[in-house]
């Protein structure tokens, strides 16, 4: 993993729970005077999950001290209810610090990995692959794309820079998706290719005329879908999105579509329940 | 409302998503030449929702340019399915360019409010408080905060640093709850009150008897709840936390609870969904 | 010691003091060529003190470079004229670039904790502590408030949001101390006090009645102080502050006040004196 | 007045009190609801004083709001006991707030602009001039020089990398005053003279001869810089400091010195006594 | 234009140059006391140039103070020698201080500009299109890329992060060209290409035969360019690299690549001569 | 070699270059799986240079991850083309990421060291030396300046707060050289002289007669600046610059300038040809 700037928000995490100091912690810490010990730490996981971002809580608490790390799981296990995910070993003060910000982590990220995962595991016999989107908690889109990934899903592009997807309401500025695809291609990067955004299937046909490299189906019934595929037949790549829910993926995915993307993986996932236990 | 550092978060958000700019509508807003006009965007709730974040929806628009707004509904209201929320006027490329990120932080943001909202329906007839906690998410929390506030709940400690909590791992780590409280006495601003976590009634009798001014009882059957407030007979405030659900609130703030605090407020609230429609 | 942004501060402090690079230092290190050895420098109390801060003077010389600390006494000890409070060894050039700014830092924290440590004297005889004040140093106020903590002082609230206290100035806003005190318990966590400042007997009174947890008397003679002791009757706790100087602090802390609050104590100080001498 | 970075540390001085919010302001400010009026605040010299640091009170407050400034007197002005000093109107909260970090700055700016007029009131019938050192608080350099200069003192350099002068360490490390001269001298930048540091004749005539530009002489009797003036005949400038309070400081100056330097000025004043009260 | 982080780039900049402050400047202003005027400053090109970054040398002055400006062409336009570029008004103190800063910019983005358009003259017969690359002065990539364009150039990648381009290098650690698209092919985002830097015709070959959208040229002769085109026969497009001077830059394009990329256009071009007189 | 604040700039045009992450490289190292050796890299000059930004180079790379360097020659070394610089060793990635950064800062620093040594040697038989100017890429002063230094050249001031320096501009503000000379000298630090532009020999005398330090001969031709070197008669010292190149310096430095400054030396040099190849 390589996230930029990590640390940075990690501190401002850390800071933004600790404030001036942790007034708790440091009143019991000074009545133990020099007979402290190490503390040792169970972070255990209180119902079934999909590990992601255990990386992550060992580089919170190493933001406030020296610690030891003992993973039993590596990311993308499956770890069962009430097994010990990992140890930590430090300081107690350390341990008592960093054990919110770090647990808060843990456990959304533990919950987009449980959940992706599912998504997954319903079209596994199709070629379709799991998509994020953009719909991602402000300033944690890296952690979360992560954990897609961790879960089994794959990427779409990570900002607005770096591709082009044409939606419905830059097709409305551009007086329509040919315009739009058309305004697109004389700017773009010989580097990037062009997805379009359609409601329908006359928007379909007018972005594959404009020359679209790929069209995001948005919101249309798995039927819509296979009649999609037939039109397209291979001239182009497509996605589909809005409203796909556990029950109803794989008749998208049998439908033919290429990529499936689903903005509930990082904006309505339940947190996994985890907690940090000192022996 | 006044959130220390607010801009200069939504600014990096913004950042996170923009990255060295939007490639698509500024292909798009090229095209255009010079016969822009300005758009006109509906928000729309496209299921019932508490409103809540309205102000900083407008502020992310305001750190990309100019913008009108035109809200329809205040923080706190209801917010029926399909109604428009309000309206936002500037520059195309503006609009487009915050849409996502001002989306993501509202839907959250009512979601919050939504789920808060209920769960204080259900205790309004008793005097319980809903409390929120330290469950947020990092680097939001004063914004998920505030959507309590807006949902009707009521805020515990904003950090580790304004106020004392002594938690099952700090008793641990201090060798007993009464040496805990009595290391926090020691320490302990005038302007500080005590509180203890206690996992059954002995703990509870060992707070009392250590002079706690508030004790927090942890995962506790509502009925257990009923037994610790006639123990402690008004000696001090009760707060009770863990496995409250929707079905179960109301028993415990009828056992007679001062408080009720729920993690999943912030942690495992479901998004809303909101969009934004150029007319 | 645990201070957040402390390095950043002795970074910036460096950066005021060098700006780009010590031009003196500098040309004279080159001059020296490859014949350079190590530098033992030794920091002299030039008069009587209480000694605060060499931790920090030792931070101040790191992040310059690498050096060894041999340091002659702890944080509180008194050290007499002319001893050496300890020996720091590194190169030339990390000496003397960073001599100056650790001075300027530890000479003031020994000033406070040496004039701290005279008023704990003057009242070790009653059960009144010594409090610090919001008066001090911009930037600086976790030192200053640490310094009077090495001195035998305690601390008052670190901010505007860790603590309630009602002074003269928002009684007048909400339109009187009463009023005050009720608007404060309504939005209080329930892990705050609330300490109100009055000027008066009536404003006494006035305060108690409507439920004070702390009274603030400020400016009053000690007689003054005496009798209010009368009125409270334990009824909460009592801090005094303003005229108050080592001549008198004893004849307050006779008068029963709990708590002496001294803002000369960080905004009115000698710096002592103290050298650093190269061997 | 032209201090870089200056909002930016008076911005951070401000969070370092308010932290999370004013709890108490807002706590009061919220039970007015809307029947707030602006507030009109007397700033007032409880002693007199040399005026500076208005204009730096006053850009506190505007970090925090809109308010409109009436001052009474200019900077430099004598200010005598009970005057008021200017006025300043605003919103209550926006007064409540800055209040106690704009005096901690005008405090400690007034103390050393008084401070330094008496000195210079001492030596006025001579062409000494008294002159500050980087002997100030770490960070609020610029603000502490200025004061001096309200106060009618003159500028020693600003740090280490806009002057050269060479301090006793800097001779110990060189291998003598003659060597470090020389070695300056070969860095040296065409602008830039070179200044000595010198604890007895011996030295003053060995950097005579040396060639410096300025020699300091250091914790010298008044009686010896007369001789030490004698010596140099014109030949190069002379800086007195160490040992120089107000009862001799005419004497140093009488003795010839072009230049006396007084780390007391900004290490040692004493804040000057003001308060905010609200009409 | 819409450059990130730009203003904050500015500002270091000046702080590069004015560092505790401008000490002639301010010495002369001080000097005139209340009789200053506004100062018209002329900004003159004192050869014949492309213009590009007038609205950032505005950008300049206004980080300082308030300026007017009265542009005499616009972005793209050819100067000639001794033209009057633009007039800035505003206060004296405002155009010296930013006058070299501003400078500094704008020479360096008209040299570039200029160049751009000699090359961009001698391939207007032909469909090739100039690129520039990322051999880019560090941190001020973006005003130079826009500077490329200002002179009649297209953009390649902004960065490694919004497009895929294999190097040599690349290649080298992949195991092959094949091996190094087929790895890219498995983690690209379904929005991108794949372009890949081919040495000789073999390379060629291979790069087609494992599917790359683009190929890179490098260091070919434009004879060899041209077999290269005929080899490549439409399949995919062709960028060349490496050895392009104005003197034959015209075969290249006429040899058939699609795009030509020059490092020169921005590591090694000729500030063109710029200067500001006050009237 | 000691710049302030280096390696944050360093970081901050790997960003720039990075962005979110270099997808083609990632792309590359992931289908290595565990299969990673170190790589090596030959550093080499494509044609003749003077060293200059090796620990420049290693310290892009050391921001990235370890690697070890084996430089093949030392800063001010003469390199002739095709030889091997120095050799970088570590994973892959670290070498493949910070290459770009890494060239693009050594290109230019060897080009500035290259060209000053040029001018060195043509004036080695006079006792003029070579000075830089401000006249440098913003935000990279520091290491130009360095460079100008390894190439043999000396430094002029750093910025406008360490030297004073009356141009043309400052006179006209000022009305006139001789005011210009007169406020400075009133303002200035005992530790600074002054120096001031003159465009002829009437202006050289007002110059004179007003007590400059240093006059800077600007824009005359070498026959002229003799006639000024008389004028002048020892007592001043004398900069040229303006209209020198390689052609016409010695004949500025045998007309008895001390010193001669030029602009070129850091605004357009030429980035001497280097590349980056893995074994």
């Amino acid at each position: 993993m390589n996230f930029l700037s990590l640390d940075e928000r990690l501190n401002d995490a850390l800071i933004e729970d600790l404030g001036r100091g942790d007034i708790t912690t440091d009143a019991i810490i000074r009545s133990l005077g020099s007979k402290q010990d190490k503390a040792t730490a169970r972070v255990i996981g209180k119902e079934s999950l999909v590990l992601a971002g255990w990386p992550i809580l060992v580089r919170v608490f190493r933001v406030l001290g020296q610690i030891e790390e003992e993973p039993r799981f590596g990311e993308g296990d499956c770890v069962a209810k009430d097994q010990v995910i990992g140890i930590i070993r430090g300081e107690p003060a350390t341990l008592l610090k960093g054990e919110r910000v770090g647990l808060n982590i843990l456990q959304r990220m533990c919950g987009i990995a449980s959940e992706t995962r599912e998504f997954v595991g319903r079209v596994s016999h199709t070629r379709a692959k799991i998509l994020d989107t953009r719909k991602t908690t402000p300033l944690w889109r890296d952690l979360e794309k992560y954990a897609v990934r961790v879960g089994g899903g794959s990427s779409h592009r990570h900002g607005l820079d770096d591709g082009i997807l044409i939606k419905e309401n830059h097709s409305a500025v551009a007086g329509g998706i040919a315009k739009a695809i058309r305004a697109c291609r004389e700017s773009a990067s010989h580097l990037h290719r062009i997805e379009v955004e359609v409601r329908n299937l006359e928007e379909l046909k007018e972005g594959l005329a404009a020359g679209a490299d790929i069209v995001l189906l948005d919101n249309m019934p798995a039927e819509q879908v296979r009649q999609a595929v037939k039109i397209v037949d291979g001239r182009c790549q497509i996605e589909v999105s809005g409203g796909i829910r556990l029950e109803n993926v794989a008749s998208y995915a049998e439908a033919g579509a290429d990529f499936i993307s689903l903005g509930a993986l990082t904006h309505s996932y339940r947190a996994r329940d985890i907690s940090i236990l000192f022996d």
